[in-house]
């Protein structure tokens, strides 16, 4: 039986749990909260993150990173992504040396522009062979409902994407694997900027035709970045790529769109933070992405727009018609 | 000034008149209904079509199609798909023999599997290079409103869809060109099965996630019948493709969406046909994919199971699962 750490009591975090307690591994939780531990352990709930959802028997949960982490087969991580260096970092010595490390985070660190599992290979000295990403339309509440739901499992070991796979697969998890790491994890990090500029036109009070002309070009901007970071083609219109971007910005339940939506509505920036309900993580990955862009030599309007929108305070109307109306030509060019 | 003729005074081609009085161009509607007409040209309105919405000022409406096609230079086509041969046909004489036609109609014909263009075409007697379509997340009712849309105009002939371009850019109304006549068509007669299928799985109750796959493996089919046919793949990824399919999937606006949803919750067909108050052009169009497909040698599974839901009867939940739940392996293969 493969036995499995998740940490990060969170939504997905929790979620995540359930998934491998549900394909009948033996998986431990960590938090930091020992109210939400305790209702896991003691009352197979977690209201802070999944408000009236009963989870399947069999999770272990803690807040002692030793207890979680002990003969782990497998250590996935869900925590705030702009947080995840300092809340892991003395942990190290606990991964056991063989483990399969999987980042469930969606985000590009501010200032070093890593993603996820970049940060966790350097901060616990974990090889590239070992690092895995699980992505996709995954919004964790519906998973949480055991909806039937397809997720890509991405690493550049195909031994080590196959364990994530054959642990979390149960009849309502299908995971698919892909040896794309970098096109998935930034499919899934850029994917919140763009589900802030959907939730902004939202607000605004744009209707369908914006909101898909948005969503198209935002996969198109992309995919231009990742190709420009090596990542393969066909990620982007698969499930980690234009499924995730489209279950995100579709989502009512999403904390980037309602951010945006808020934004969109005139509300100011801390205000919109505070309506979310927790880490609205395209805000902060926004301007990693366009550090990022910018050192790629790549053109990312709308992810310039969210900046501008969101932390530069440029007036919304201006920059989304501006987005919407571009000059007319051919399209592509 | 460029004189236009729109055939048909449904939603989009009522739509389309407005947007062409609003870029400048001098339009005359057609319609088969005496009192449509008459309030169009009278009163500014189309209740029957657009309810609540006021047309600007400068479109004429007649029931006779000598007036509306004498000496245009656009003539745009918006009548139901599988009726456009027999309504059309006995208007050729009457098209200007230098007219660029316009097919705003979005399905395959039964029978033929013909586009709309090449039914035009061939009624009318119509070489290629006067042929064009007008496509993309252009839902009527938002266009109608002036919601900031962006449109795809795609002809083989770059004179032809110029001067459509020309003749419809407004501050709302963004066109851009593309030649892939194949693609655009394509994209916009499978995105109604694609949204049937959607509406299924939301009437089903599925969530998010599911849906988001759901549309996501459904460009893929889209893209992959259309390279067969030997459409450019840049088309499926752009405005024309993926925009027009996640604005219709996205809006209960859509009749193929409302149509799925009511099959989805149990409704029978010809109920569920009924209850979208026109014509879901999915619906027949699947038929015509599907025997398409089968000519091509191209597998479409999404459309495989929305002939066999809502032609065939085959039970919902078990087509639906075993789209989603496919069997575990690499994505893409």
């Amino acid at each position: 039986m493969t036995r499995a750490a998740v940490l990060g009591a969170g939504a997905w975090g929790t979620t995540f749990a359930a998934v491998l307690a549900d394909a009948g591994s033996d998986v431990t939780l960590w938090g930091r909260d020992p109210r939400a531990v305790a209702q896991v352990r003691d009352e197979r709930r977690n209201d802070r993150a999944l408000a009236g959802l009963e989870l399947p028997a069999g999770i272990h949960a803690t807040t002692d990173p030793a207890e979680a982490l002990a003969d782990a087969d497998i250590v996935a991580v869900a925590v705030p992504a702009q947080s995840v260096r300092a809340i892991v970092a003395g942990m190290g010595s606990l991964v056991p040396s063989g483990a399969v490390v999987t980042s469930l985070m969606k985000g590009i660190e501010l200032g070093t522009h890593q993603r996820m599992s970049q940060v966790l290979g350097e901060v616990w000295g974990v090889e590239d062979q070992r690092l895995t990403v699980v992505s996709g339309p995954n919004l964790a509440k519906e998973i949480a409902s055991k909806q039937p739901t397809a997720t890509v499992i991405a690493g550049v070991n195909p031994a080590a994407t196959e364990l994530v796979a054959a642990s979390t697969a149960s009849s309502y998890f299908r995971p698919y694997t892909n040896s794309d790491l970098v096109g998935v994890e930034l499919s899934g990090a850029y994917k919140n900027v763009i589900a802030v500029s959907v939730g902004i036109a939202d607000g605004m009070g744009f209707g369908h035709n914006t909101t898909a002309t948005v969503i198209t070009r935002g996969l198109a901007e992309i995919t231009r970045l990742g190709l420009a970071l090596g990542a393969s083609p066909e990620t982007f219109s698969g499930l980690a790529g234009m499924g995730d971007l489209i279950a995100t910005c579709a989502s009512p339940l999403s904390r980037n769109h309602t951010l945006g939506s808020a934004i969109g509505r005139g509300a100011a920036l801390q205000d919109a933070i505070e309506s979310t309900g927790g880490t609205a993580e395209g805000v902060k990955t926004s301007q990693s992405i366009q550090e990022l862009a910018r050192e790629q030599g790549v053109d990312v309007p709308i992810c310039d727009a969210v900046v501008a929108m969101i932390h530069d305070g440029a007036p919304k109307e201006a920059v989304l018609n501006a987005l919407v109306s571009r000059p007319r030509k051919a399209e592509g060019q």
